[in-house]
């Protein structure tokens, strides 16, 4: 019988051990479901889908979530009452009969996102649904990478922000570092660009701030951003590399984020690729890709100084394509380095699509060629044959945006969780 | 209010980005829930429980699940009259009052697992939960590795299996390739040690042998037995590193096997570690890990045969224990790689537990000290601080024990799908 040569579909076949699956289909773990985790797994659901379409019909929402429009009218008025969304009338009507209410985020619930660079600081102001309402950029002061510093400058920026916006719940401040940061309470184990070891950082900043903070790795925010509403949506096998003046990786396996057992997975830029190198890389170890591809690894083998930044790269790329021999042959060089880098993130993840991010993505696009030829040459034939390469789509914002996303996750896991917030008065800072 | 300060956890906080969400919180695709797949995931819950526990009682089902009595005794009834468990009286009363009822597994449930490895062809029958009804093993004939020839080799090792349980219902065949399989269809792309490359197999094999077949990696079903009922039971984050002629990588990311987009993942035999090598892979690269450790590599380097198998390295270890230089030497220059491997490994997932399955183990054990000092130097600090690195439990077997357990999977998803199998009659071999 033909039919059931090859497993059915229905009966899970191949699919069963794929991304499709949640977790190992027999997850020891797995327990029943009540009445209650239901409701609640609904309310998520469509709150979800609001907060990432920004403005969707009720008839969209019974087809996309597969429940009936009672039940999803239900649902709605629930999240209204919790002030999450409004329903309005269609602006146009279509069609003839009963038009379709349309459900849209309430943009007074807000999230702070902080990212703490290297040499600055950027804050801004996000609205449930995605909307930036504000956004500030401060450079560090010389030699004041230290906690302390940032701590109070951050606050300082957070302030400027809320008080432009008065009448907002802020729902939490979400913070992005450039660092290993535990998952179980922001502990900063170690930010080597900043010279953190060891800073109960999120603690710190929740006492000066008097709001809940998450803190999260700068890459892993950058995935989680790309693959909501960036270069990976609808992907969910996804590489996430950030190059700047190190070198992050931010990774999704089959939709989840991979943060490892304390959130420091993804450590990408302290990959062995040249193990006759000499060249000491911050991590103490010799050989990182990181050293090969660095911003300041390109600029001084294109005789610049280091510490330009994005900016010092993109000059090199402008002087290789006016010809300057020093600038291209340095590309070309980078250009090999991040092949063999990719080469590994291929093989060991198989992703359905690379996102590039920071000085990375420019020179991936000066030199795609170099970057392809070494791939198409090293990497095993299986998972070169159908991965994608790309620019991310919100450049050095990547890590806020996801940083955002991280505070409207817990709402948008239990919306009914945002009653127990704080009043716009209490949650205000100072 | 110093209890605001750290974000709560029943808020989420930190824990709403980590392992312990099945999905990004804000998961793009997340769906509605009806009661049809309410009960679905309540039947999927008890059986897996029945499954992995061998034998579990009412009372700790309702405990575990969450569930009231009256419901896991309709749900115990359903999966009774599926044929899937059978209800008893406790063996022994410990206590007055109504005893429980104790579930057991049916074991005329059975899956057949095969594992395809370079020098031979194992098989083995398993039961519903998890017992080893039978087991076999064959040697391939010289120089028979190709599909043809291990299609039918297989296919009578099964054959001769199931006639030794007539009334059993085979609920399909899971087989372990050591290579890259296509996830959607079982398409086998890359199988440098067998030589096989695009080859249909899992078509092939079904047409041959008249039931489902399921296909995966070698490294993807160790890892997932070794995290159902070997050494990485309770971890959601594990690494399994198989080692043999070559080495192949089986990863969880909380709790969510690591496949990639077409099943590829996992790579990291072929990780680049030595740069300046010029021994070629059978990948077509130089300086692979797998180079640098497989069991060829340590044989010639010990001045033995290539092709001794996990007796040789046997040999070897004995031979260094003995006072053998070369042997002793061979073990300690293995043991370093074998540290700058696992490194990259660390660094990439921060995994909770590293298990290591075939000769990889036993090369481990006889030089911890050599692969504990290199990782000691060249690991970043916060994933190192707390890996277990262990041997797996079932050694060879991991593979076709998870392939045994990718068979199970669908049934165990939905129990009721098992009524579209074909009887014991129809889904004979033959």
């Amino acid at each position: 019988m033909p039919s059931a040569v090859v497993a059915p579909r229905h009966l899970g076949g191949h699919r069963t051990l794929t991304k499709r699956s949640a977790s190992p289909p027999t997850s020891p773990t797995k327990t029943g479901l009540g009445q209650d985790q239901l409701r609640r797994n609904n309310l998520s659901a469509l709150l979800t889908r609001v907060h990432l379409h920004g403005s969707i019909s009720r008839a969209s929402l019974t087809r996309g979530l597969g429940l009936n429009r009672s039940t999803i009218g239900g649902l709605a008025a629930t999240l209204e009452d919790l002030g999450l969304v409004t329903e309005r009338q269609p602006s146009a009507v279509r069609q003839s009969g009963r038009p379709s209410l349309v459900l849209e985020p309430r943009r007074d619930n807000v999230a702070v996102a902080v990212d703490i660079g290297v040499d600055r600081i950027v804050t801004a102001l996000v609205a449930l649904g995605g909307d930036v309402l504000h956004q500030r950029q401060r450079p560090h002061a010389p030699g004041e990478h230290d906690v302390t510093h940032v701590i109070e400058s951050a606050a300082q920026m957070v302030e400027d922000l809320l008080v432009a916006e008065p009448a907002a719940r802020c729902l939490g401040i979400g913070v992005s570092v450039p660092g290993a940061v535990r998952d179980s309470d922001g502990f900063v184990r170690f930010a080597p660009n900043l010279g953190w070891v060891d800073q109960p950082f999120t603690e710190l900043f929740s006492e000066r701030v008097g709001t809940r903070v998450f803190t999260g790795n700068d890459a892993n925010l950058g995935v989680l951003a790309e693959h909501l509403r960036g270069a990976a949506v609808g992907h969910a096998d996804v590489a996430y590399v950030n190059g700047s003046v190190g070198i992050g990786g931010g990774f999704l396996v089959g939709g989840v984020p991979l943060h490892g057992s304390r959130g420091y997975a993804g450590e990408v830029g302290h990959l062995l690729v040249d193990g006759s190198s000499t060249l000491q890389c911050r991590c103490g170890n010799v050989g990182c890709w990181e050293t090969k591809v660095g911003e300041n690894q390109l600029l001084v083998r294109a005789g610049r100084l280091p510490g330009g930044g994005p900016e010092g790269v993109a000059e090199v790329i402008a002087a290789a394509a006016a010809g300057e021999k020093r600038a291209a042959d340095a590309l070309d060089d980078v250009g090999q380095w991040i092949g063999a880098g990719l080469r590994a993130v291929i093989n060991v993840f198989n992703p359905e699509v690379i996102v590039l991010g920071g000085s990375m993505a420019a020179l991936w696009q000066a030199r795609q060629d170099v970057v392809d030829k070494t791939l198409d040459r090293w990497t095993l034939m299986s998972p070169r044959s159908d991965v994608i390469i790309r620019a991310s789509a919100f450049g050095l914002a990547s890590p806020w945006r996801g940083a955002a996303e991280m505070v409207f996750a817990p709402v948008l896991a239990d919306p009914a969780s945002v009653l127990e917030l704080s009043t716009p008065a209490q949650a205000g800072v100072g």
